[in-house]
């Protein structure tokens, strides 16, 4: 687009401190991977057929499935031959990290997600080494599309329920899958309904009657020529969704349905001919991919909210509105201290998410690299720690994307702001992959073990050897960042102390130790919250330490002015906690809310750099409010002209009923 | 339905400890409201051609709206034939006060909802004698179909910058209307796009190249036999939205488009035939309307918390899930202490705003006897306390709507539970009549006014006079509910003072007095927040004791342990406020801790029978999760078999692009 660019945003971009282009590629991972992704964005993005005539969210439900699958087949092929082979798979991933292309072509998602997201994923996992070379061939071509089947209608975080049973029949060497109740259907997979013909299937294996646990199979339920559902397979979709409607989230129920024994992925526990079962060598590790997934996940929060953060930051900068001074015309709205204090807390949670998602990834590289030596050891840390930085992660990025958007006035609410829609993708998150109170309690789980372990002397892992350290009753605080880690620290142990406390007055007053951790559940969650935080700006914080140094100091200055401003937001958020916990006084929170309000003056000149090293082109924000040039009116007109309802200046109910209605002739 | 009630449903309505009818009575006010709302429901919903055939959300958003059409004209219809003329036009008010009974017609919203609620409240009171005999007239008997036009591309909650201007012509005796610019066009007002007809027109008048503010203008903008737009009008529909798809929103534009003189509307202002414009009496005068929109925002924001809140509560007793005790059985998840910690905080709200906005309605009532009288004293502060409490309660119904969506896990998000519906249009309240920052912020200038007048030794009005009150500089904290009112008073006080300490600091360093005033706007936000809690929960608790007299003692109790619940809810949530500004305690914490853990088991019992006094039948809560039967997984199923997706085994899409692709022939 060769438009005029909006005369504030030019001159945002001029006030601008930093070189932007340095903080993308510090974002990207070097100068190489900034190019390496805009080459391919570049390659995709000039495909055609990708785009939509009508905006998407005119359609009907029906509409909006089969235009995502006309655009779906070009988009993977048009990926397949972006590749480039002198690349290495390394090389690629960082490529991808932080893209959002699909987002680009989907407005909403693909039906295809789940084949690369958890199909592939589970073969490579769980099938053993012969299971894999077959299927890998055959999904890596994507000559079969394939899901992932496990939540069913009436189960979905507690896995051990599940009821889809598989039962083997030594005689004929099948297993027999049966959906035994309604609640049994598989019921919210996506690409289940109409797109995938194959999926990994979580059954209760049973054999000669004895439960063999929860196992996967690998099961064939379309035909692969006609497409149609084969016997024994109950098929549809769940209907329609707060998000993501093009995915064709899809239930599955089985009749007696027969698969043969090799259909068992059987890395782990195996089934012989004979019907004997070989038990998994350990149950914890399937954990990695569960930890995998989580990774991916706290990453693809830390590009929404920046998406999201970008549109509205650009648009408080375009936007002007009311008086800050009487005759002095109206400010920008980026100027009320109100608005940055709603938008750069985005900014500085998705550098922060960005960074711990960077640290996870090494932690379960290490631990997956144990894991082939036959080491165990950091696997619970490594659980503990990815299960709460899922669940804040994606809560905070839930908020702060509402917050974006709300921040945007009634625009925001507006589809064509596209913020919506980027709501309704990561609140989801919130849900799938382990529910985030129930996650929160996992790790409230560890962290109570912990305290027991250090009382009783011994060592603790690296992120919560914070709680063997000897504490007095307040610690003494400082307003530095690691003034305030420490703080959350002593929040983090004091409420898990005090959760403890109360599990005992509970056990004493007659409850069992079950009903009391259920009644002490409220103070438990707050407790792991405590820990996440400490441990996300701790990790933020030593994340910039450790990769800025050859950073040029301009750009350093404003990345620790948002490490800071993260830092005195959420103690000024938790001043309660800290000061139950620590030594703070009020003069200590004065002088935070002043530093506070100093760093959001400090940001201001650099906002709209900071969202413009983000480096999403406007195919990627698919925003009237975010575009780089700014023409926000412009392109609210525009976009609401497509609508199909403004096609004719008179629509058909006028005769067929206002018409009649108004003369009182109905 | 005759079908047969859920088990655990069944047992939670035995378990219930208070007359659910005799609650429902009083939320109604009155036994006889009771009864007259269900007629007028019984009435109502009986009509034919209300409902969809196929759900909503599966159309296209060009069927959308015209379905919407088709069910409106059918729906106003049988309202009126289903007046009662033997009630009082209150006793009216009094059957439709809590009912939602559009919501059962339309999932989303009535292209017709302006007319009622703006375009004749704004006839009513801006008209003169004349105009208003002859338009409502027309209006009433839906003649003519209204809307409400204010809103500018470019402007919202800041009405004198509106860019549309109103020329006087003298010679012809007509208003010139024109929009002088891309960002003058109207923008967002419902059924304007293809609805409506005529309109209330806000402009910037001029006469003889002189301003003479924003006036209002009744204007048709389409012909009423054709329904083609009139010369020099420039219409259509704004677009796809989050919410409200079916209300029509649309944009109008003016070039030179002339206006007989009295179509303005000239209660207050008006503008003689040679051109001499008579100001109104009072500025002031137009606050009556904005706050009593603000009465029926609160009091709607009440049921739609009890709509969401019973769809939830319910799910909650009917789905089982995850272990509390080993081989003890799936729990209902409303045994869960983290679930009933989200959902019954939804409860207490709801009455605490029901009751709220009685108490609204009385001062408004009361205020507006006063104005005809020409007493305008109380106006400044009804003003002050509606902005607080419509900018609260929209913001804590977002939350608790999000929270109960999410606390029914991944059934919350499929449209058919209706709860990301329900939010859609709960968190549009948080944008439009006054954006809630910019709400909050005028409330905030009148606790500063109100702080500097007690400072100087003048009276207060009684919602502020507690700023009056001799403070010490910690109150003497006490844990009864009482001392929770007192103490967030303190809060609001200390917030107040330190803000103004704060601005007067910005002052010395040099910055003017409107800038130190946005450098502490977060500050004086939530000086108007804790203002806000402190008089929410002040009425609540004294409304209660106000009405409860003659109520039985088991629901008296019941009504108790939910505003107990309410005050010590939020004083966990502010704590770190009160240990600033009074003595509270550790111990005392730990007791505020044990006592809301204490409610929340004292509620669980009732907890089934509470949402059902709300009295929603199915048709109004439109929810597979919240039918009164239970039947949770039956409606799922039902209602994802309605999805057109699955008339057919194979879609189309398969042979168009999905089978080619899997062959590698694409």
């Amino acid at each position: 687009m060769s438009a005029k660019v909006n005369d504030d945003l030019l001159t945002e971009r001029r006030k601008c401190e930093f070189n932007v282009e340095e903080l993308t590629n510090y974002l990207d991972g070097g100068a190489q991977a900034t190019q390496n992704r805009r080459k391919l964005e570049d390659k995709v993005l000039s495909t055609k057929g990708l785009f939509d005539e009508v905006p998407e969210e005119y359609l009907s439900h029906k509409e909006k499935y089969e235009n995502a699958v006309r655009k779906a087949v070009v988009y993977y092929k048009a990926m397949k031959e972006a590749e480039d082979p002198n690349q290495t798979e390394q090389e690629r991933a960082n490529a991808t990290y932080r893209s959002l292309l699909h987002a680009a072509v989907f407005k909403d998602n693909s039906p295809f997600s789940l084949h690369l997201a958890m199909f592939i994923p589970a073969i490579l996992g769980q099938a053993d080494e012969e299971q894999k070379k077959y299927w890998m061939k055959r999904a890596s071509k994507m000559e079969i599309i394939g899901t992932y089947a496990q939540t069913e209608l009436g189960h979905g975080t507690f896995i051990r329920g599940l009821e889809t049973t598989a039962t083997y029949d030594p005689k004929t060497e099948e297993f027999v899958l049966h959906s035994p109740t309604l609640t049994a259907y598989k019921w919210w997979p996506g690409s289940l309904a109409h797109t995938a013909n194959y999926c990994v299937v979580m059954a209760h294996l049973y054999i000669n009657g004895k439960s063999c646990g929860i196992q996967p199979f690998i099961v064939q339920f379309r035909d692969e020529e006609t497409h149609q559902p084969l016997p024994g397979i109950k098929l549809g979709e769940i209907g329609a969704k707060l998000g993501f409607n093009t995915v064709n989230n899809g239930f599955l129920g089985f009749d007696q349905h027969r698969i043969p024994r090799n259909r068992m992925l059987m890395k782990n526990a195996q089934v012989l001919k004979d019907g004997t079962f070989k038990r998994s060598p350990n149950s914890k590790l399937t954990y990695g991919t569960m930890v995998y997934v989580r990774v991916v996940i706290v990453n693809g929060m830390a590009n929404q909210l920046a998406r999201a953060v970008t549109i509205a930051v650009r648009y408080s900068a375009v936007r002007r509105q009311s008086e800050l001074k009487p005759d002095a015309g109206e400010p920008q709205i980026l100027d009320y201290v109100t608005q940055q204090h709603k938008l750069f807390i985005g900014i500085a949670s998705s550098h922060a998410f960005t960074l711990t998602a960077k640290w996870l990834t090494r932690m379960y590289q290490k631990v997956t690299a144990d894991l082939e030596k036959g080491n165990l050891d950091e696997l619970p840390e490594l659980h503990a720690i990815a299960c709460c930085l899922k669940a804040v992660t994606t809560t905070d990025t839930s908020v702060l994307v509402e917050r974006s958007r709300t921040s945007c006035g009634g625009h925001g609410y507006m589809l064509s702001s596209n913020l919506p829609q980027i709501y309704g993708l990561v609140t989801a998150a919130c849900t799938y992959e382990g529910e985030n109170t129930v996650l929160m309690l996992q790790t409230a789980r560890s962290l109570v073990k912990a305290l027991e372990q250090a009382q009783s002397g011994k060592r603790l892992s690296p992120t919560m050897s914070y709680l063997s350290e000897k504490v007095s009753s307040r610690l003494k605080w400082d307003n530095s960042i690691d003034g305030i880690v420490k703080g959350f620290r002593r929040v983090a142990y004091g409420k898990v102390e005090s959760a403890m406390r109360s599990m005992r007055k509970y056990v004493r007053s007659g409850l069992g130790p079950e009903d009391a951790w259920n009644m002490s559940s409220v103070q438990l969650v707050a407790a792991s919250e405590a820990h996440c935080r400490a441990f996300i700006l701790s990790t933020y914080k030593s994340e910039v330490d450790r990769t800025s140094g050859s950073l040029s100091e301009p750009l350093k200055t404003v990345l620790y002015y948002l490490v800071e401003l993260y830092a005195t937001y959420w103690a000024l958020e938790r001043v309660g906690d800290l000061l139950l916990y620590t030594s703070i006084s009020e003069a200590d929170i004065r002088q935070l809310q002043d530093t506070y309000e100093d760093l959001l003056g400090k940001i201001r000149p650099n906002a709209v750099g900071l969202v413009d090293a983000f480096d999403f082109r406007d195919q990627i924000l698919n925003s009237t409010l975010g575009a780089y040039d700014g023409r926000v009116y412009e392109r609210l007109m525009e976009e609401a002209l497509k609508s199909p309802l403004n096609a004719e200046p008179v629509n058909q109910s006028f005769h067929k009923y206002l018409k009649p209605f108004m003369q009182g002739k109905l």
